[in-house]
This record gives structure tokens, sequence and C-alpha cells, in this order.
């Protein structure tokens, strides 16, 4: 952190330093998961103590926090067969069962999510050096969320930041640096190392759930992550950086010319996969009251070929 | 098993017999899942041995088994925001970074899924005794698969049915009785009990695959369990059953006069959810290798209220 | 119209009056509609005088009236193929020429619409007698507005309220009664007879363009039809009526015990077609300039198939 | 016509001769659209003599020739609200009235349909000379199908080829030349002029409905159009060309190194509009019965903003 204001500059510099194009060889697709080491998995299921399932998705349907801008809506959920088609009769043609049937149209980014490495772009490059010709009406031929199907599996880490600051959450536009991090990952006694996926809490849900409303939490002003968080989460080699927030950065940014610099950051160069919107409360309740932070996480995004995000329901089970 | 043809009759039988109603209460949508304690998620974990992970989901798009008929398509994926319009200068007007997004639909049970309880009715009747009103164009409001969101983790257990008859995949018609998943298990040297989720490969996905075409897989005939199954499955107190097929049971089912009885015995009746289009292929091949059959599932459906069934990644962690 | 509160006994002595189920068979699933006879249709067809052609339909977007309330979104548009893809080479296998696709996912009455005569129940009826089993979650087995695919045309009337009342738009909440009616047409100098379309404006589309926001214009106060409009448009056997408000009806309702009452007796007993949400403001400009406030209109549905109401691009042609 | 394989320097040659860019301003987004002045209007009007209305849209539903290829669906129709919803009385909280409401996902050209100007390309460019720039994944923001919203209102001519060679139906693969649009005309004593929307029936959707299935028919070989057709509607400014087929074009084209060329001749360079998969199997008997091939054609498109192509119910008044 530094006295004067952070601009693209800053972030050029983040970015070439935390870069890791060619890393892990020219055609890889996934990025910091690469961290996550069969050794990693395995010491991540030891993790699971008492046996306690979270999911820390929100529910996914009209209440929630999308109002329609940016093209996103919240999920439109319909019952291709219901309860009263079979009152009606209409399956009466089939034997002795009767079933319902249903489907959504759910824009991928609307609730708790996962971003691909497909989703950001910098300077005309996504990660490991690729252009936007890989992402036509088709999708992502490259850098699709569907690369990690089996890759969202390891330790995971909560930082509770608003618990640690002596808040019920923080306010938009309350940044957390790397200095914040590092601080409430040593009072909750934890450590984060390579291959992890940090959770990191603001409590912002908690504050709408509060207020009665989603208000503009969808793409409006929020407590988040500052780009000089990276300077956390790159050297520990994480696998993964996730907030119970819309943009994950601390909105309104640090940078009056980047927006959301820190997924130039983290997902263009560092190869660093965001998770969004994840609702941390519950689990947070109880890392706080049996002073656990860490557990495993398995966290599967859907396997939409092309697909540059996902709407995922994590576990995290301690 | 018996030699004459079963019917109704028989399934009523085993309906009755098996049915679980009222057992954990009046108000209970969970079913069979309430034998996954937090001690057998706890032991679930202990599976974890070489931290190997398996992705037992198809890829979500437009090459999947669905053909339209009962109104299931293969899913649609839409791009909201690609690479071309990068090119074309559509977010010129954001400061630094692009973004790519996107939507789909999905109908919820076109590829590897879970059937909510609240997917079958018999006699009016879903699980725990209750009747269609509650599944109305707005949804199911009881017995949906949103109520599985922190349950869907346990001790996994294949039974390769195909492998164990030395076959590389049942044939449609070929019927897997009670005695079949015994023997195979015992072949297996693997036991099944309270809590665990039972997943039968018939592998059919392969002969699709060697087909090069899925055919009438989706709705057609199909190898499958035959409805003495549920002497296997229900007295072990299993909290779920999954197939690599559409809809778990031999096509053509083998009563006449009840179109897919088992899911009469188990779905509605015995609470047990049913896993359908899972692909077990990789898995079974690194469970013929290690001789080890059993591991950690997780595999958290879609929190979308009301439905009746969900898309599920399964995460299949040995 | 009677000085006491219309409630339901008004509602219902107004159905009864005007109930014409029967009347054009036991399988009518037309209605009023059954008055514009070939011969209406040709007289329409003698109004064009200067050629002229105005589309009475708001834009089919993102920037429509729908809020997502009661499940109606504005319409979500879709490109399947785009420019971006033609420069990222995406159909470089095609032979020279190039092409874009798109989709939408339309609430059928989110805009500019007709109301089928399956989109209306009263004691458990509609139109014809008709009960509820005829329209499942796979459409309305009757009364559905493919019906009318080749009945929407014919003699429209503009009766432009708002205008005759030397108002620029009517408030919220302000009633439009059948002597309104009546002063109006015989003000304009046009007569309301058998087989019209006649399209009612109060001005709210107007209203709302000034203020620049569409407000709770879906589904909220608005002015419109009283009740005694019944009185207006049944003796003259009018084939629908139409306005520019999103439900026709005055709104608070006049009577506090029945929601939408005008739609219980247009609709179910009298089987008179309802067009809502139609823009009538410039058509209503050219009528004031010439005087002339007859014209032929051509309404076409779209022929989905169980639809119980269409979007409609309608043309006033004069 | 000429007796060598026309290739792509036949199909530049007539782009060449036939292009109006620029004709009606730099900024025109109607091409040919413009030949039907209001006087057109008026004209076409005085056409409809006995009151007749045909539609020529097919039925909107999963009955449609499409199959998924090409990302092309039929329409998939949910209802929100239906009958058995009003039984089990998921709405008893509204006063007396009850309701039913639905939505439709309609890919735009899967059924009966209007290409728009910015259907299509040819070396980099669309309608008016303007480039792929202008259609990104928010649609397009040049030649739309929205600019006709009011200008699809004119005189109509059928030229049944299929008749006129004493056919039920054309063959795939035989094509239309000029000369026979020219014959055919002469043989039905109707003259094609300035304005004209010319509707050209080659059967193939009788032999479809003969045969009991689509088959190939949407995207295979198909009767239709060769290029030289563009002899015969260019030079007499016709407004708009309308098949019932896919493609307009015959199938395979005549071209081998050019796919659907007179969709560059008349989109792109002619700036005529295809209408295609229209049904004209009524219109035509009607026309053969009482020898009139003319009427008065109104078919407006839907008003989605940013839309390539819409479906249309068109009418067509006799």
């Amino acid at each position: 952190m530094t006295a004067v204001v952070p601009n693209i500059h800053s972030v050029r510099e983040l970015a070439e330093r935390y870069n890791t194009w060619g890393k892990w060889g020219a055609d890889d697709q996934l990025g910091a998961l690469n961290h996550v080491t069969p050794e990693k998995v395995r010491a991540s299921a030891s993790l699971v103590r008492k046996g306690r399932v979270f999911s820390l998705a929100l529910p996914l349907d009209e209440t929630g926090p999308q109002t329609g801008s940016f093209g996103r809506y919240n999920p439109l959920h319909h019952m291709l067969w219901d309860g009263g088609d079979i009152v009606a009769g209409a399956q009466d043609h089939i034997q002795e069962v009767r079933y319902t049937d249903d489907a959504a149209y759910i824009v991928l980014q609307s609730s708790t999510q996962w971003d691909a490495l497909a989703h950001i772009f910098h300077d005309g490059k996504m990660y490991n050096g690729l252009g936007p010709e890989h992402v036509t009406s088709r999708g992502a031929a490259k850098n699709g969320i569907i690369n990690t199907r089996d890759r969202m599996v390891g330790r995971g880490v909560l930082l509770d930041i608003a618990r640690w600051k002596g808040k019920t959450w923080l306010e938009p536009g309350e940044a957390i640096q790397d200095t914040d991090l590092e601080a409430c990952a040593r009072a909750q006694g934890v450590e984060v190392g390579e291959g992890d996926f940090v959770l990191v809490r603001t409590g912002q849900i908690a504050e709408r759930r509060h207020l009665g409303s989603w208000g503009d939490y969808a793409a409006g002003p929020a407590p988040g992550l500052g780009i000089s968080s990276a300077d956390f989460f790159c050297p520990r080699d994480v696998a993964a950086v996730i907030t119970d927030t819309w943009g994950a950065e601390v909105q309104p940014n640090e940078t009056p010319d980047v927006f959301q610099p820190l997924h130039i950051i983290l997902i263009v160069n560092a190869g660093i996969l965001l998770g969004e919107i994840w609702d941390l409360e519950e689990l947070a309740d109880d890392c706080a009251e049996d002073g656990v932070y860490e557990f495993q996480l398995v966290a599967p995004p859907l396997t939409i070929t092309g697909a540059v995000g996902s709407p995922v329901n994590p576990q995290a089970i301690k």
C-alpha cells in the first residue's frame, strides 16, 4: 500500500509481477487451480472433523439480488409438468405413475457463482495470453468454466474480516488490504497457503438482509478487496478467492481510471479464479463459535460447455 | 423375485413394505437423506486416500442425450457479452477491463441430475403423503430439491454391474435384481449400508459413445433396476440410488401395468432420491484398477427454489 | 351507472346480461370475433384512404414496462450469431455468405398484447363454460389465442377519451363510463357498431413518457374502463376492446370485492377479447389532425399453440 | 441464365448490378421497402374484394420444422399460471377473478419469419455498406427488423410455381428461374410491379405434410429460387420475396463456391427482404379457385429491438 492513489500503472505493475502465463504450459486453462494437487485434495478431506455441511449458495430464485441491469436477471423457473396437470388428468395416459418436471433460465453469474478465466479480458487478452476470438456467441472455446469440472475441491479458509474488525458488516467503499488479510488470518490462528480457496467475508449479505432489500447490491457500491490484496494472495499461491459481494472488489474501485482492477490482476494475469455472491453467514457463525476457520471445500461448477461462469452450490464441510 | 410377472399389486406391496411416511415427522422433506448423519459425513471424508477427484457429469450442451420429446431439450447456452463485442468496441465505455457474460436455459432433468422427492406422485400423493396442490406453476412448495442443499455429502459406493457380469455394458431390457446387487457388492468386496449413496453402473453411456449417437437413450429402452432392487436398497437404509441411464429402471419395465414402478416404491414411498444420467465410466475404470469401490461423494444440487430436480456435477473423491 | 358502490352482485348482473355462452355453438372458441364477418373485413379495407400505416406496438425490449413482479419480465433478446462471430472467423467454414441469428424469451403479455379467451376464469369457468382442466402446463387446449390467427382484421375505431376531455392524459384512478364512451364517439363523429375493434385512449403511455419512467405502469394504478362500459360495448356487439394501459380497467377497480371485474364480464361472459398496452399516441395525433377516427385494423397474434395471450404489432391503416 | 455453372463471379456481377446502397440515403435501413409508398398501401387495400383472410403462419410449437441443428429449436412455451394452479387455490388471494399467463422462448427464424437486412453479410458488409460492428451480442444497432414495424403492408402477389408446372410440389433441388417466374405470372394473368410482396410457392410444405414428417426441411435440400430470379425481382422493384421453404433458395445451391448466393444479391445488395417458411397452401388453393392471385398483404414483424429476424403471422386479405 502507498499513499498515492493507485491507477492503471499500479495495476499493470501488479499484473506483471504476478503474471503466470506460460507457467503451466501454453495450453493451460486452469491457472492457479494447478496448485491444488492430489495431496492438497487428500489433506483437505482430513479437515472434516464434525461432519457438518454448509451450503454457501443463495436461493436461486426471484428473490435474488439482480435487477435486470447489465442484462442480469434473477433466475426464471418454469414448470413443464406440475401437480395441477396431474389433477386435470393430463397424464392419465401414463400407467400409474405421475410426474412433475421443470426448467430454468439462469444468467450464469446472477447469484452465487464462479467466474471462469474466460470472463475477463485486458488489453485484448484473457488468461494465458489468449485473444477474444476464442469467445464467440457459441461460448468460450478456451478458458471456459468446464475445465474446472473436477478441480474445485480443496482446503477452504475463511477470513472473516468484518468480525475481525469488530463489525457486523463492512460498509460500502470499505477496502480490504493485504495487511488486513494478514492480520485477520493471524488473529484467527489460521495460515493461508498454496492451493487454498480463500473466502473473505465482508458481511454485506447480512447487511442487506438486515435492510430487508438487496438495494444496489448487484453492481453497486460495496466493501471489498483492494488491489494490495494481490500481495497477499499471489505470493501464497492460493487457488481461488471468494467473497460475499457481487464483484469481490471494493466499490468504488481505488483506481479512478480502471474498473475492477483486481479482476485484471488476479483472473487475467495470475489465473486465480474468483467466486462471488457466496453466502458466508452461517459458516462464519460456526467458525466464530468453534474457532476453526479451515474446512474441506467442494464447489463444482455446472459442466456447461463454453460457459464463462457458473452458478454453484458450494459445500463447506467441517 | 418371483416367477410371475410383477404388476401393480407387486408394486403396492413393496411400496407399503418400505413406506417411510411420518418416520421423520409429518413435516419431513428429506426422506432417506435423514440417514446421512454428521457421523456419516465425517466417515465419508476418511475415504479420501489418494486425492483424486472424478466429475460424474456429462457436458451440459447441445451434444446431450435429449431430443425434445417429453418437452426435454438439451441446454441452450447464450452469450450476453462475448469476445466479438469486445473487438467491436461495445464495452469501450468501461475503463480498461472487458468482460464476457452468459446465460443458459436448462431443462433441469435433461442431463446428469437429481430427481427431487416432489418429482413423482402415485395415487395422488408424493413423499410423506402430500398432494399435488403443493406443486403449482410456481414450483414445489414441498419436497423440492432445495431442501437437500447441504445434504448431498456422504459415502458413495459403486456397484459396477456390467463389469461384474463380465460385460462392457448391459443391453437395453436387461434387469438388475436384488441378487445381482448383493453378488456384485460381495465380488467387489464392498458393503452397502445406512446412509450410502449407491451408484449402479450399467455401462449404457459407454455403449452410446461406442455407437457414436445417443439414439433413444433419453426415454427409450435401457438396462436398469428391477423392482426387486428395492429389497436390496430399502432394508439397508441407503440415502440415494444413482444410475448411468435416463430413468434408473429397466426399460421396458417389468410391470406391464405400471410405468417406472421403482420410482413409486423408492421416491414416493421410501423417500429415496434417485440420480440419473451420471457418467460413471472414468470412476468405474479407476475402481476396477485399484479395487476400491467406496469414496466420498459430494453432489450438491442447484438451490433453485421450487425445483423438482436439478442438474448436478457430482464429485467422487477417492 | 348508479350512486352505490358496485360490487360482485353488480358484476354478476352484467355478466349474466351479456353472457354469450352457446350463442355460437358449444364448440365456439372465438366469441365476439364471430361478429367480424367477411363483409366487415371487406368494408374495413375501404377505410384505407391515405395509405398511412401506424404500428401500435411498443418496442419489445428491456425498456418495456415490466418489473418482474407477477413473474412478468420484459423480453430477453439473445444473439445466436452476431457480427463479432463473423469478425472472429467463426463462420469461415461457410462459403462466402455470413449470417446473424437470434432468439427471444418473451412473457406473452408483457408488452403490447392480446388476451386470449383462455386468459380469464371466474367461478371456475372461462368463456363458453369451459373448466380449468383445459389449461394445463402444456397450454390452453381450448380458447387459446391461436384460434384468432385469421380473425384480427376489421374496422378499428379510436375513442380518444383523454383528448375529448381536454386533457393530455387521464389520471390513475380516473374511470371511463358508458356515457363517456357515447359522448366521445358523438363528439368525434364516429359510430361504434357490430364487429368493431374499439381502441380507447387514456394517454397513460404519454404520461409515463413525460415522466421518463414507467413507474408502476405495469399492474399499478391506472385510468381505465369502469364496469358500466360493458353497457356501451356489449349491446353494440363489438369484436374487441383495446386500451393503452396494462389491464384495460380503471385501477383501483370500482368494486372493492372484485379484482378486474370487466375481465369477468367481457372476456369470460361476453367473449370479447381485450388488447392491452397498445401505444395509441401517434395514431391519436393523426386522428385529431384529420378528424377521421376509423381505420382498417390488422392485428394478428403469433400462432403459438396453447398460448393464452400474444404479443402483437397492431397495424392501423388509414 | 447461362449454360455454365454459376459461381462467385456470377454472384458478384448480379450483386453489383442490383446494388442499391446509398440510393435512399446513407442512413437508410429499409431498402426495397422504400418502394411501398402510401399510394401503394392505399391501392393494396382496394384488392380486398370478398373479405376473406388467410393466415400464412405455421403453428409456432413443438411440431415445427426445427431439429436443433444450427442452434435453431422449435419454440418452447411455458405456462406461468395455468388452470391447475386455479384448482389448487394458488390464486385464492385474488378477489373473484382468476387468470392464466404464459411465456415463450422463440428462435426468431425458426418458423414463419422475416429475415431482417441485418441477417446477412458478404465481404464484411450488410445492406448499405455497414460493417459487423453494428451487430453485437446486444443486437443489431442498424438494419434490424424493427425498422420495418409499419412497412409490411402492401400488395401481395402469389406465384404458384408448383401448380403452374402442373405439379403438387417441386422436388428438392428443383430451381426456379427468372423465366419461370415470368411465365407463371403471365399464365396466372397477374403482373408483378414496384413495391409488391411476391410470394413464391414451391409446395414443399404440402410435400412434408404428405410425408407426415418435416425430415430435413429445415436447412436441407429444397426446391427454390435460382440466382437468375434476381433478374425478375430487381428490375421490377419488388419490396420483398417470400417462399414456403426454409431458405428461399434452391438447395443445393447452383453455385458450388457460394452458399445461399441469392441472399447476398437480394438482401445485402438490393436491400430486398426475404420471408421464409410461409404456409401458402390454403391461399394457393383459393387463388386457383377464383383465379385472383393478388391481395392485400399485412405481415407486421414483432417490434423486438435489435432483432435480425422476426416470427410473423402474415395476413393475406382477399
